[in-house]
């Protein structure tokens, strides 16, 4: 049995922590714990992979390139980036985890 | 925004509900809501893509075709099922509803 996704979760004063669940060719499952992380300002993800975004606990905020709203998502809320989409995390929940699964899935 | 994968859960006297979340060339992701259903005796699963199956609420047990043990999956646990391993639902919790998220993908 792998780790529990809800166990051992990275105290408040660490890193911002990323844990690959599975890796396979074309697909890789992750699990990412924040708190209170943000991208930096100016920063913008952009990736030649899909990336399929739940979170499960605390709040986050994203901003999506040539969108107006920001999205954001709440435990149960989910969003899709399909490749070369550009977007950043304007913000996280602080003062608790924000524990996300991230489904990177490469065509 | 896609539906929250915790709201509208299907109430106890439903059939099992299959709900897809994303379904994109190569990666199709679903959320299950299991209400004690299991799969029918002798019945396996064989399918010809891997399939990565997450329990966030209620309780499963799969029975994985020349494994010994039954795998129980209670919130948060998760089980890689790749292309053709032979796999059934022995239980889910009686009484409530067990939520699953199962990410298939084809190689």
């Amino acid at each position: 049995m792998k780790p529990n996704l809800f166990e051992a979760l990275p105290a408040q004063s660490s890193d911002e922590s990323f844990q690959d669940l599975l890796k396979v060719p074309g697909l890789r499952i992750e699990r990412i714990v924040s708190h209170g992380h943000a991208s930096p300002p100016g920063f913008w993800y952009e990736q030649d992979w899909d990336e399929w975004v739940l979170v499960l606990r605390g709040r986050a905020q994203l901003q999506i390139e040539r969108q107006d709203a920001l999205v954001t998502l709440q435990p149960g809320d989910h969003c899709w980036l399909p490749a070369g989409c550009r977007h950043r995390v304007v913000s996280t929940a602080p003062g608790e985890p924000t524990l996300w699964l991230a489904v990177h899935h490469t065509r």
